[in-house]
Order: structure tokens, then sequence, then C-alpha cells
């Protein structure tokens, strides 16, 4: 089987290096900086370099681009794939990649299925690519309600057959929702955290906690802006909600409130505990 | 040497194991609830039970107790000690502790300072602690203007010889303000952060950003109160201050700006590459 991948970049190049590790697999694979495609080839990350000439005979694949770039790219290409060829994207975000490319995928006879696979690390690029990032990772796939039921197995199979964990089938506006609490919110409000005053003091005064806290603070910004901005409206209620939810502690600590302020954190303690346990 | 610590919790017993490892010191324990010193004691955690008739032979007395009952057994005990015994408490707030005990130290002449081990976890109890907690952590010391260099290095000594990594001296005033930040916002923040209603449907989409955003959520409500409380100004400040900041993200999300959003995201990466560099 042959799988395409556009982008060989952490996740792209993570993908292809997870797949080779798989003799049924032949992958060609393309990044826009030829630098890039041509490590990828010397280091046997990629069969072959993906091209127009044979974008045609992949029945996988992978777009590992940012969400802006996914939607062009197929855009571009939806005349080109192979008949029958699973399609997928592998953004952070489902709605705004699946809603412009329902009507593509029905007229060129292509099946396409968001997939967002739940790893990731705070470093980006080719070099920090990996081929054991997703190993038993998540991954979550958004079809449309139309999506022929094989084409679901086919997916769930291909993902299962390279080391990924659990899979799970969502809509896409579900996906969104709750990425932008599980994801989305975390880099947020990392990002926020480094910016105190007492930041550069924190050698030595810091442990565990301030190291979690504060480890995606380290971001892409470019792709980042964009998967936000893609899903504003989620991303946005859940910072609010945050805020208000903080700004209790905050009133409860200045009130020197004792019992109102061990309601608060107890409350947080067993809804941890509980998420936890599900 | 003799050395008593008050208090056999996770940081009291995991500070009386790691004690042991070392041949030149004698530990003498108590906890409140006698089980757990009686399994401190058949454990060989510590050497023997720490009570009234021996305190006076403890060349060093650590209290890892809450700081409320730190500051009550102080008030206690303050005519008790050995001559020149070194008293140190192990809370992670020091204004509240090193204040009121200041001229019980001076008028019963025993020596007194803050430390704040930096190294914890999300479980509480002396069945956590470990003999590894704190190898290598930091530990800040607070000691008076007035006391005695050579008990500032008597402490240091102490701390570097039972595998402490960086020893760093302060004002209670500056660690209240710096800790606010590293340790304390960020356990009121990951507390707030479990509490949207999307918490529920993580299974499966979350990863490691999620993973460490959340740890400490899980955490024990009755001595947090106490901490938080005793450094109420420092911590509602963060608390506002992170709020604030979030605010930039979200307006700058609803208003679709990337630039903005963008220019935010690099701040706070830069600012974290830079405090992890210094």
């Amino acid at each position: 089987m042959t799988v395409g991948i556009i982008g060989l970049g952490l996740i792209g190049g993570s993908m292809a290096k997870t797949i080779k590790r798989y003799d049924k697999y032949k992958v060609l694979g393309f990044d826009k900086n030829y630098e890039v495609t041509h490590k990828a080839l010397d280091q046997g990350t990629i069969d072959d370099e993906l091209s127009d000439d044979n974008l045609n005979n992949c029945d996988i694949v992978l777009i590992a681009l940012y969400p802006q770039a996914t939607v062009e790219y197929i855009k571009r290409n939806c005349g080109c794939f192979k008949e029958n060829a699973l399609v997928m994207d592998l953004c952070g975000v489902k709605q705004s990649i699946v809603s412009p490319v329902e009507n593509l995928a029905l007229e060129h006879g292509f099946a396409f299925i968001g997939a967002h696979p739940m790893a990731g690390m705070e470093n980006s690029g080719y070099d920090f690519s990996s081929p054991c990032l997703f190993d038993k990772a998540p991954v979550i796939l958004t079809p449309y309600e139309w999506t022929n039921a094989n084409d679901i197995k086919k997916a769930h199979e291909f993902y299962k057959s390279i080391g990924f964990g659990q899979i799970n089938v969502s809509t896409a506006k579900e996906h969104d929702r709750i990425i932008a609490f599980t994801s989305q919110l975390a880099h947020v409000v990392s990002n926020a955290y480094v910016k105190s005053p007492a930041a550069g003091s924190h050698h030595g005064f810091s442990a565990g906690s301030y190291n979690d806290l504060t480890r995606v603070a380290k971001l892409n910004e470019d792709m980042w802006t964009q998967l936000f901005l893609n899903n504003a409206s989620a991303l946005s209620d859940e910072i609010d909600a945050l805020c208000v939810r903080l700004q209790e502690y905050s009133f409860a600590i200045k009130d020197n409130d004792d019992v109102k302020l061990k309601q608060l954190l107890k409350e947080g303690r067993e809804i941890k505990e509980q998420a936890d346990n599900v």
C-alpha cells in the first residue's frame, strides 16, 4: 500500500518514520523546503519524493500542513487523487478543514476523513520528528455523515496498524469543542503564564508544577495562530470561562475566606480525580 | 548529629528517609497520627520517636507541619530546644512563619531559619514519602537579617550533605513573592482548569499538554488553603494579572486579529526560552 505525505515537519516527518517501520507500506513524501525532502530521502524516512506524477499512485494521502495550506492543497489537487484514495488531513482543528473540503470530495470522488493524531511536543520541524511520537497515542477521526463505513474502517485499520492507541470517531464540531479545552487552552494558558514579571526569577524557586505549567509556552506561533483563529468561538469561550473561575479563587483569597477557598480547591481536586478515573 | 522531625507526611517522611541514608545522622521523628510514627519506626525511617524528653537532644529540628501548626508548635516548644539548636520549618510560605517566630527565637536563644525544599508531588501523606524526593532539588533559606552567618552555613552544609541541589538564600518577602508565581499560581490554575464542562470528555482527546496543565489539580485542599491565605496579596495579584493577560488572547481571537495573536504568542515563547536559558 502506498502512502503519500505532504509536509514533513514534526507531524508529517514523524508519520513517515512511523509508517516506514512496517514493510507493507511504501511512503512517498514531499516538503516545500527541498532540503527537508532531500534529508528525508537520504535518511530513508521516505521511499521516494511525492510529485504530481505519482500522487495518483497513493492509496492513502496524509496532509500534514497548517490549516490554510491544507485546504489550499486539497483544492489544487482534488482532481489528481487516485480513484477511491483515502485522503486525511492531520490538523489540530477540524471544522475549518472538513467543511470546505466536503463538496470537493463529493465532486471528485475521493474519500476524505479529518484525522487528529493526539501527540506533539513543544518543538517543531522535521529534525524533531520521531518514529515513536505516535506510539499508543489516540487519534480522532471526523468523517462526514455520508462517509462510507468501509473508508472509516480503512482509516481505523491504518492507524491501528502503525501503532496508534485509542481511535475515536467524532463530529468535527465536537472535536473542536473538546480540543479547545484539552489542547488549545493549555497552550494559551502556558504562554500567558510565563509573562509574569516573576518569571525571570524562577531559577531555584521552581519545581515540577512550574515546569509542567509552562512547558508548552514554547510554541510555534505561526501554526498556533491559525489553529486558534480556526476555532475562535470555542477557544475564546474556554479562556473567558477560565478567567471567571480564576476570579472566584482570587476573591476568596482576598476575602480571607478559608471555607470558600477550601471548597473551590476540593471541587477541582474531585473533578480531576473523577476525570482521570473514567 | 541528631535531627528531630515533627510531622511525617510527604515532606517530613521524605526528609526522614533522605537523612537516614547518611550514617552521620540520627533521626528522631513524631507524627500526631500514632500509626504513622509507628510505621516510620517499624520501617526504620526514624531511629526513635521524638518526644518532650528528647527534643533537647536535637541539633537540628525540622518542622514539617502546615503553617498554623508550625507556628503553634514553635510557640509551645520554644523553651525546650537544645542550646544553639538550629530550628527550621519546611513550609511553602515564609513571611507568616518567620515573623511570629522572630521574637521567640531571640528570647529563647535558638537559631531559626525558614527553609522551603522545592519538591513535592500531587499526593500527600507518609505513604507517598520517598528517600529520593529531594535529590538535587533546590532549597530556599530565609534567615533573619541578624541570623549568625555560622547558622546559615550550618543549614547550607546540612542540605548539601543530604543531596539537595541549589541552595538559595532569600528574604521571606522575596520568597513569598516568587513562590506565589512559580508554585501557588500553578496549583490555582491547574485546579480551576479542570472545571470546564469539557473535562469529562477529555479521554481520547487529550495528550501531554492537558496532562501537564492538570497534574497538580489534585491537591491537598487543607494545606493549600493555609498556604494561599498566608500569601494572599502576592497570590491574588498573580491570579488577577494572569486573567488580564489571558483576556488579551481572548480579545485577539474574537477580533480575528492574527497579527496581534501571533505577537502575543511570540512574546510568551521568547520569555519562556529566555527564562529557561538564564
